[in-house]
């Protein structure tokens, strides 16, 4: 089994050596990820400015490629330049939880993402916290879902969003397989002003209360439950399709 | 009727400017838009910077409010901080087509699909050139269907992504209802040397050629319709679901 790993938190990441080091055991791991840190940067692609490549070495030997890009141009570049042919896509693990319309901000879910729409089986693997990770169950759980995801021929243009409370193994109550919470993330605006007298405002986003129901990914986390939530890549909504072709257009 | 405004090619572009003036016969129109260039940036925020936001004006009246950031920063911003409440948002119009896998890297499609998940009818607005472009009868189409959008009460959590050529109204076919095209856009990178000796890749896209079916966009719009697909924000793909609970988690 071949595996291509990337992550939006850059090449050095604690989470991507983790779950790197769990692969290792199963398959043959190609890493190419961000040079830095790509949190909250969507599905952007790199069109307007050029792209760099470093290969990086870890105790002498090639570790991986770094891309001055985004983990979507990653992926892209991995398949396109550098010809990788993985059984398997895995973007993270991400520092920090990707449920609900994460997925849209995700860096990490945009590799995965890509993937899948390249025509790859994919998941995207996120431990929700952001401070003081324990990687350990996250990396044994990727390697296991990666088997599971060869075994059942994942099929094309989908991809899986994995969400892991950060607690030890015996304190997380099980595995659901889950719906994408839907509910918005709205933003909080701090404003403060700067040395020089400018105005500015630091966004952060406020984490929905959920419906209370161990099927929505965002609850079932919060639960103590990992999510595993199956993404489509067809965003056509076919009931509205239906009606608005009674608008007279 | 009150419209927010926004955009990826930034405050100042010709297309924003376009589907303003069309919209001012309808309805008060605020502009919140990037201060630069945001084209390919995704679903983007920005969480590790600060955002700045600065007055436009025209003629010595304000036009609107241009952030440092990306289009989904803008409606953000637009409804957190400049407290606008609209009855609609719309983002364009875009120079270059965002139909098919373009919905995910598409900075104008994020700024639509912020608004519908923040709970307002929306729709991203792309005509299909990159040079030479003719906004007029894609501006006043852009007006024809904010008007259906609020007579026929757009549902929350979705929105419509338009995509027009840019031909003169009497050499376009009609408006088509479409799905959105799943065939991926492979990248294709073009090698270099920079005048310091480092190699570099420039990326640009391969477009797909869709089945001949003029039910899916990308295909209608290459054969001159407007196409008008509804997008969900809910991806959980409900077939898969229900597969991989049998993968004995």
């Amino acid at each position: 089994m071949r595996i291509l790993l990337t992550n939006d938190d850059g090449i050095g990441a604690e989470g991507l050596l983790a779950v790197y080091s769990s692969l290792k055991k199963i398959a043959d791991v190609d890493v190419v990820a961000p040079l830095d840190q790509k949190s909250s940067i969507g599905h952007a692609i790199t069109l307007s400015q050029p792209l760099f490549a470093k290969n990086i070495f870890k105790n002498k030997k090639k570790f991986g490629t770094a891309i001055s890009g985004t983990p979507a141009d990653c992926v892209k570049f991995a398949i396109g330049v550098l010809k990788i042919k993985p059984d398997l896509i895995i973007s993270g693990i991400n520092l920090g939880h990707n449920d609900g319309c994460s997925v849209f901000y995700s860096g990490t879910v945009a590799g995965a993402r890509e993937a899948a729409l390249l025509g790859y089986p994919a998941m995207a693997v996120s431990l929700a916290t952001f401070q003081q990770p324990d990687y350990s169950y996250a990396a044994k759980l990727s390697s296991r879902l990666a088997k599971k995801m060869i075994e059942f021929k994942f099929p094309y243009g989908k991809f899986l969003n994995v969400n892991i409370p950060n607690l030890k193994q015996k304190e997380i109550k099980g595995v659901r397989i889950t719906r994408q919470c839907t509910d918005p993330i709205h933003g909080l605006f701090y404003k403060n002003i700067n040395p020089h007298g400018d105005e500015y405002y630091w966004m952060s986003g406020k984490i929905p209360s959920p419906q209370k129901d161990v099927n929505i990914d965002t609850y079932a986390l919060q639960q103590k439950y990992v999510t595993v939530t199956p993404i489509q890549n067809d965003l056509t909504d076919a009931s509205l399709l239906e009606e608005i072709k009674n608008w007279d257009l």
